[in-house]
């Protein structure tokens, strides 16, 4: 693999090396991209205050998640398909995951079947958790079926998506001419409806099949397994969410894959935080970039991250070592950020880390 | 035609296609283009909020209008002289509005006679509203004839456009060396005065002769059609015209061509509808590209939007055919927006969509 | 000369015929420019607000300044060795002004005589004022002989600059290396020290021999004509010079080639109106380069404008009569601008005209 | 040398001189270099309100800092291994601050030995204060032993970094694949332990020998010289130094090399001022790049400046000379600046420069 310093860098390398239509499909966003760069934009724009002097000795990056210590907040998370970027696929970034600590969400649109993910990843003592996401589909009968094999595949949560009742308007996707190559495709979907993500019309009418409030309620009686919900943005939604007792949030908005102009999660994050009160875990994705951007988002409420196309990146340019090594170097930059913000543990993270103080004289 | 994948795509194609005169005439605005890309850009910059989970069973995109329910709030904006860009011109967009649900507003400039545009659309059941729109004359007399005609033909309302009683500062249409060729002419102004869209010298002295509220007075005594002002944008004027019993506003800064540093109608059109109440139909233009723009607007206030720049590159770039496939993109758009807002019907889509919740604790 | 369409235009034509040199001397400002750039930013960012169906009849541009009524508000501003520009230097432009009713302000450092000037215009019945600026030398001797040369050849104000006890930090003009060719220089200041434009070094040790407001006085005292200070940005500085009787104000940052990220005069016109109360004639300069933009100066407050670097472009790219082009055209700008805005006259011109309406019900 | 007429102008040239790797390890900065860039940007956005007519004989550009009356408040930062910039390094430039009147403090990774730069300097009537800076050292002994020499040598404070208890995350330098040449090293450090300044690998755990506030107790009772801290931003660190006594602090976020996205040093210092009083002496660092920046500073609380890379491109350029030219260019711009905003000392600029007066009549 080619050396990287950071991770934007890794955009170039993969950009390089794959396809243009794959490249298109993993890296683009709804309609004019606004949503896209405005997630990146917003991390970066909030301001973090340096702290000095204070004791850092012991310090580290572990977080409690979920029942669970991790060895640091960072999770990947869910993209379909990954054998697009990698013969390997989610194999060998769950494996990476794994040897990072960190903690991996697999789509529902698995190139490599869910087992084979399990089987490289129960074994690693020091693994994050493993996760199954859940695209609806309209028979009840085969989100049961899915479920139950995640369940006995030995996934420990089920991620329900929420924000993608209808496909994106995917214009990049579109214009790039994008469609699956043979031999690669979402492997426990075969006999399925096509799911929302692949790339076509849009609804002929609004969606009668998306999920709504009962199918959650439903899904919640038919795992024993605990249910997030990932792509909740508004505060009201939050609650509503909170009040059928789901396990946890996902801040997101698909990565501005699907309705652009959507605000940016780092503004949305800590208006969640705040209808949701401070038990509720709430993970966030979308525009994570820098060890600093982690602790921002850790500042202004969350729980942990996930990270997304920066780790396919990875994944295309190194497979399972790229994204151990990308995984390494975030963890590296949150540490350093955690020293010069005066932060011995993540626990010491508050949305003062972002606020300027107040000007005055007293 | 070639393949297009959003509506801002067809600018280059037209743009391909054209003379650049012609070119310059179309997509031009006033002085700095200021407006005119504030347009754009403010319906960008509105953030718009995702709800999830929400039945959307049986949604659709009808609104209620002029007394009549029209299958999506999108209508054709009057353009002049758009044999200029086709050789179908104006008969070619109605006819793909008509096809396309969508309503048509037939400019006093048209360069195709507006008995033939309405011969093509009075007979489609599923067609949406047809209006024609008068530039005023100095003489009542020709004002009167041309409203009779339009009666007459078919149409069913008069928008009188008021924000131009000058020509705007046109300097890209200038710079071209823009002048209609032979053969293109708006063909009902033949034995009449230069119409103010005509490029030429700027007033000398202030105008005479442009229209004043007793002349809206007048016309709504002299025609048996709603009347409906075109170019209201400050709130006071708004209400004057609401006072003086008008059917509705179209709420527009002529799409950057007339005055330029006028506001963007985006910010301009919460303000009217606060000022005039639920009641009064209002239309907004300028700028809208997406579908995301159009669930924008209605939920700022609009009943429906008139589209112009967009379509007129949809005719120059594949006729009737193009139009109405950008017809029908946009409509894609505005339930693909509608589904992921949670918006079953557009009667849904309030002020919320585009605020920021509150940051607060319960 | 070649054809332009708008005032913007002359920059390139002129940047074109001048000599690098001259053309740094002439559009360059201080250290980075950022207030030279922020000056015509200021007028395009405020927004102008349309309103409609006015009468309009009878409507001009005429306003009162200093007892006189003028044909409309624009004025030349003072600017130093016009011959660089054009052989006939500040006679043509003074010509041009008069021509087109425009008042004109000669510098100290004119290149043609004083008398010649005068001579040119004051036998034109409709010209504007004509003023003569004067930049305070260490030898009050020396500033009575000019102010009574100034007196005799017919000049009717004395505008005092105020804003230059040091050069600014000419950065533009020291890396093109300008030095006034051979041939033109000064005309009234043969015998005196270095005039304060004049490329060099900084202060060295800072200015003993800056005006002061005891200067004002005596020059008050000095002479029969109304003395104007131009240069005032501070309203504390407005009220000490209204305090002593001043004649009028110009609101102004020497186009920005004096202290850079002084703020924009377009920002700082309406403090300076509410300092002084409604009576004392206020003009303001700096980046005015369109009709909207005199507009909006006397909407803020102004009773009229100056403007430079544009003229002096037109003058270079077509001498008096491109002068008088450029004159011509600002006006016909403006007059667009008046009736797009409802202002038969320019006392209908009101702060309301850049300010956004209240949004509310009522 | 090159001629040069600005600061900035001396990037440009440090850049052709220098070998790639050491113009990236001089003048780049962390991560996404945000703070870098609004370093720089935040002054320049910063108004400055001219004033006009006071009186400005016998102006000058004296304060008063640490005791002693300097000629101008501009300080020498200390910066790293100067002789990767010029042969002579370290010496030339405290020879060029001494020359100028302007402080100068050593780094702790000097190029040169602390005795022959305080040697070169000493004896100078005019130079400003010798400071020498502390990167604390894991081994108390090495800390005392370092202090001891500097005091020997003739030091005058001690300059105690707190912002770096890790490296930054270098992108720049990485990328370039910085590390110094055979033959330049930091002279004092030969036997200790690799500096933190070193490029390398981020913090493995958390750093458990970064200095904390009892080490500055520590410091403070091990040394005769005062103490000043480097690197301070948020208020509440201010106060507690000021609670230790410290002599006076330097706001400071490195130059954006360590923590990317921490605020601009020109919108953190009046907060700082306001936090600590009126008494305790501030110097600020970060972005100065003119006379203004200079003035604006010190309106907004601080005593002094410190300028590091300008300075830095000054001694590639030009070696000694350079500097002494860059240093006497700022200073003339500062004189220029404060005759432009009417101040005759340094004493007369306060918030009130860089603050919109309030818009009202009275």
């Amino acid at each position: 693999m080619n050396i990287f310093t950071a991770l934007p860098d890794l955009a170039e390398l993969a950009h390089q090396r794959l396809d243009p239509a794959v490249w298109a499909f993993l890296s683009g966003g709804a309609a004019d991209e606004r949503t896209l760069r405005a997630n990146t934009q917003a991390w970066q724009d909030l301001p973090l205050w340096p702290r000095v002097l204070r004791p850092l000795s012991g310090g580290h990056t572990r977080v409690a998640l979920a029942g669970r210590e991790l060895a640091h907040p960072i999770l990947l998370a869910p993209v379909a398909l990954q054998r697009l970027l990698h013969p390997e696929g989610e194999w060998a970034s769950a494996l990476a995951a794994a040897a990072q600590g960190a903690g991996f969400i697999l789509s529902t649109q698995t190139s490599v079947p869910m087992q084979r993910v399990a089987q490289a990843v129960l074994g690693d003592a020091g693994r994050g958790p493993l996760w199954f996401q859940l695209y609806w589909q309209a028979d009840r009968g085969f989100n049961q079926a899915l479920v139950q094999q995640a369940e006995s595949a030995g996934f420990e949560a089920i991620v329900l998506t929420v924000d993608a009742p209808v496909q994106g308007v995917r214009d990049a996707e579109r214009r790039a001419g994008f469609a699956p190559p043979a031999g690669i495709h979402a492997v426990h979907l075969r006999d399925s409806p096509a799911p929302p993500t692949t790339a076509g019309t849009y609804c002929a009418g609004l969606p009668a099949h998306a999920p709504t409030w009962d199918d959650v309620a439903w899904l919640q009686a038919a795992t024993r397994l605990p249910v997030w919900l990932k792509g909740v943005l508004h505060p009201l939604d939050a609650r509503q969410a909170q009040a059928l007792g789901v396990a946890g949030l996902i801040v997101s908005n698909h990565g501005g894959r699907t309705l652009d102009t959507a605000p940016a999660t780092a503004s949305v994050l800590p208006r969640v935080r705040a209808a949701v009160g401070d038990q509720l875990p709430l993970i966030v994705d979308g525009g994570i970039r820098r060890g600093t951007d982690v602790l921002k988002a850790l500042a202004l409420g969350a729980n942990a991250v996930l990270v997304g196309r920066p780790l396919m990146w990875a994944l295309a340019a190194g497979g399972a070592l790229g994204v151990a090594q990308a995984l390494r170097l975030l963890r590296d930059e949150l540490e350093a950020a955690m020293a010069l913000t005066g932060c011995r543990t993540l626990a010491d993270a508050g949305p003062e880390l972002v606020t300027a103080p107040a000007y005055h004289r007293e």
